[in-house]
């Protein structure tokens, strides 16, 4: 029997710049009485793994170019937070009052570039956001190594991240970053009940499982940005997410 | 601590016109030694709802139309698919060789209207496709009600479907019906870590609880068409699941 146990950890710390991401884990699990095996899987909010890595992006430091003035009286948003949204995208995909959805730079299309200004400290006299990772998957690999180091344990990671989807209400999980595993599970030359080929013949297994974690996270009462999966039956593989993001030659839909 | 196991019932029976889902949920629950409680959620396969509601197309039935046979040309499909595509459809969404995404009937943005070709017996003198039930959410509250009155619990009911997406490769679950629960919920008026107002303000619980559930039939080995989820803690409601749908004048993406 195919069973899945997923557990938001508990009394996870708030994340300052240059914290040790794996050492924190390693005491949120134990603090939940888990210890890791091989195969689980660790799912990271796109939050933490920005604050250790300082992404923070400050209104004052940034000067907006002619464009980000031009598209920040379009979409009706701070220049200073339009300048930002700029420079981690490599070109907006649609804009509207109050909504400005991009090409991120490392491919995912995502509102606002993935910045975010919730659950971030802030000062009123000098603003901050915060941006996505440099590079998710490296943060994603860089993870799976430190945990190997300290446990043994050969475990998955994902980052994921809340995104507006189009054609549905609501923001559902979706991976940024993977580490250790096959991404898109291929059915290519698998048979269906009745012995006849798969006509779907991809699923995008990190992005279901982002989305379960993002739904356990946003059920915990405190923030609970780390969420443990076992169960899930992945194939190891030693890449990242780059199979999930669309070529745009190939998207109806851009 | 918050905590969530998803199980996908063993022993599932193929599904045939007239099956009464309900009573072969209790049967693969009880091999899974598994009994159901209040706010306990079961995700079914649409496959199977499809089936017992006897939603075959027979191709023999059909008659293709002008536009049914233009269109299958253009897409290269066969024109009495096209035909069955068209009558399960509002509108054609986007279309290129091999690929036809439509808005169906019930409002869901979805390549071929759902109509499947997998996993479903056919003859080859007069191949049969599944299309989508002819109300998920009614389908879903009937199964609520049918489970209600057999074993006195309350339980929460998702239909759920692999889709393709814009942008990203992959299907993942999304939710086409729902029963006994608030699909989508609100964070207006939410307050995040630091006492600012929130300003993602939509989740979508059920399609991220469907693709959850999606992963775990795809992990089974056999036939796993329904997952049972415990510890998801769900706002009870009394409505479907159209509030998922974006409504077409506010999509940028249609």
């Amino acid at each position: 029997m195919s069973q899945m146990t997923l557990t938001a950890l508990p009394n996870y710390p708030m994340v300052e710049p240059g914290d040790d991401l794996a050492a924190q884990i390693l005491s949120s699990l134990n603090d939940a009485t888990l210890s890791l095996a091989d195969g689980d899987v660790l799912v990271l909010a796109q939050k933490i793994v920005s604050k250790a890595e300082n992404r923070y992006g400050y209104y004052n430091a940034v000067e907006p170019s002619e464009e980000a003035k031009k598209l920040a009286v379009e979409i009706d948003k701070d220049p200073r937070l339009v300048e930002l949204i700029l420079s981690e995208s490599k070109e907006v995909v649609r804009k509207r009052p109050g909504v400005v959805v991009v090409e991120h730079r490392l491919g995912y299309v995502h509102a606002n570039a993935g910045i975010d200004k919730s659950n971030i400290s802030s000062d009123d006299d000098n603003p901050r956001v915060l941006l996505l990772p440099l590079d998710s998957d490296a943060s994603a690999r860089g993870l799976q190594q430190a945990i190997a180091t300290l446990t043994g344990k050969t475990v998955y990671i994902i980052i994921n991240d809340s995104a507006g989807r189009a054609w549905r209400n609501g923001t559902a999980g979706m991976a940024i970053g993977t580490a250790g595993f096959e991404p898109l599970e291929n059915l290519i030359g698998s048979n269906d009940l009745f012995e006849r080929p798969m006509e779907v013949t991809e699923v995008a297994v990190a992005d279901e499982l982002a989305a379960a974690a993002s739904f356990m996270m946003g059920q915990a009462a405190e923030g609970a940005p780390v969420v443990h999966i076992r169960g899930a039956k992945l194939q190891a593989a030693d890449c990242g997410s780059r199979s999930l993001i669309r070529e745009k030659a190939k998207d109806l839909f851009r």
